[in-house]
């Protein structure tokens, strides 16, 4: 059975946070994530259908391992939450602020 | 005579001001340089004196190049000053925001 790793709420670091969104992509799942609300699998909240299945993986992983995200099997899918009361609890505005920069899928310049 | 490169203004990212402050280093380099203003030596803005030079040196590089400071070589030091301006340009209230999670220099945990 597969086990994710969660780190708790606090053990969430900002340096863990900030790292995990560095990244468009992964700042494209989050940013998907925080409007939809509820569970997600992970190509529901692909950035784009393309993106290799690895590569989508790896950044649920980051995700996750940062605190960002919750995951769990369920059937042959892996439902994945934003754990935003736990980002909040910690860092209060934070992704709030981030995310606010990222309305546009690619930052209108790249 | 050494070169420093600085992206413009419009050239700085989301993604690369997030990586560059996704260390809690360079934090600390941040956090010192916007509290004590003006310009100081990479010695001066160290977090920690024991700290090998060509570290100190690579997390300016780092903070350099995602527009967080801009570099001058004066005499034989190199002279920082943060990009307060440019970042909040572009990003309204990102550097307070994140800064103000790090008061502590070591998180309350590390």
């Amino acid at each position: 059975m597969v086990q994710f790793v969660h780190p708790s709420r606090d053990d969430i670091t900002l340096e863990g946070v900030l790292a995990a969104l560095s990244d468009p992509m992964r700042l494209r799942i989050v940013k998907s994530m925080v409007s939809r609300h509820g569970c997600m699998s992970c190509t529901e909240a692909a950035p784009c259908p393309e993106m290799a299945k690895s590569t989508l993986s790896n950044h649920f992983r980051i995700l996750r391992e940062a605190g960002l995200i919750h995951t769990e099997k369920k059937g042959v899918e892996h439902r994945n939450v934003i754990r935003q009361d736990d980002i909040e609890a910690r860092f209060p505005g934070l992704l709030r602020t981030i995310l606010g920069f990222c309305d546009e899928p690619h930052q209108g310049k790249d």
